[in-house]
């Protein structure tokens, strides 16, 4: 089967979202599963998520659903989650110690190998999994350990010089924290997660509403 | 000038953005700015730009652009920018601590007055501005501080109950970090950061674009 050319984000996020459903009603050891039940646990329509799935090949089984493993199996490779993706953080401050030493990323095959930072005080130290290294020795450490995704927590004005980096000793994905739009080449990925972007959709919609006395 | 009922996300995004630029150029001793520039830096047409900005007025003067502090200003409070919203974080593992100890948040208006958790050995623990309270303490602090804003990085399983918690209190919007999907009632704002979700729009643009010997 071919992967389909464009996919758009919000499909991607679907996909994640029936992932997790199927991880849980696996965990109660259910088997089969219909659209309506994963319609419900994301919020779309039944019509949705057949559409959804059906993108990428023809899993349901007329009046029977989805088997719950073999679903699970098929967005996991459509994800890239079949697989281990070796990945370092660049920037081992609090957010960047968070991530590394949460358990999150290592259950869903993110490896996390190194932290990079310049301060010395950080250097050597170990934070869950991994050890903070000099700046200097990343770009070396990439390439001999065929990282693939870089996370970037470092402060603002030093994002995109990290990004440089890690693009130059060949990382394919880019997590990036920094509040600052990055410049990434074709055809490295990036993926933005702004924290303070978040909090201000989420005050924007609370003063749309009507802010008492606001 | 009333408030436009549907804003998408995607503007909303945009001009978090927007503000991001101008404060750049604030900060540069520049006083006027054209809808190109603001363009470029985010990537999208000056037509677009200017679309954005005049859902919610007439800021651009014709052949001069935008003031800068006028338009700045104006963002400002469209988003909810200019007032303090009083936030309580709810989880005060690593993600919790980082996310409070971030000056980030802050600057920006959100002020942590107190993280929240179950576990004894953390209470009363100083984490950035605020302390670490029990649980049951929630309830009484948000009510009586007037606390408008919810943080949650509690584990997913205990995500649902800090949510019942914090709108039982009567807190108006809540920033989810667990990658559990919440149930709020109306007219509580939600938005989830789901971490994993993002690493894994990630791996699937890498995947997606053909991963050699993957």
């Amino acid at each position: 089967m071919s992967s389909p050319r464009k996919v758009s984000d919000s499909t991607v996020r679907r996909l994640s979202f029936y992932l997790r459903i199927l991880k849980e009603i696996r965990g109660r050891g259910v088997r089969t599963v219909s659209s309506a039940r994963l319609a419900e646990s994301t919020g779309v329509t039944s019509a949705q998520v057949r559409k959804d799935l059906s993108a990428f090949g023809n899993f349901g089984v007329r009046g029977r659903g989805y088997d719950v493993n073999e679903l699970g199996d098929h967005i996991r490779r459509i994800l890239g989650l079949n697989r281990t993706w070796k990945t370092v953080v660049v920037g081992a401050g609090r957010l960047g110690g968070a991530l590394t030493s949460s358990g999150d990323f290592s259950r869903q095959g993110f490896r996390i190998l190194a932290l990079f930072d310049t301060d010395p005080a950080k250097i050597g130290q170990t934070v869950g999994p991994a050890t903070v290294r000099p700046l200097e020795e990343l770009d070396g450490f990439v390439r001999e350990e065929g990282v693939q995704i870089g996370i970037i927590t470092t402060p603002g004005e030093h994002a995109q010089d990290a990004a440089d980096l890690l693009i130059a000793a060949g990382v394919r994905g880019i997590l990036n924290f920094a509040p600052d739009r990055l410049r990434v080449p074709e055809p490295v990925r990036l993926r933005d997660v702004n924290l303070a972007v978040e909090l201000e959709g989420l005050t924007f919609a609370i003063t749309e509403i009507g802010e008492p006395g606001g």
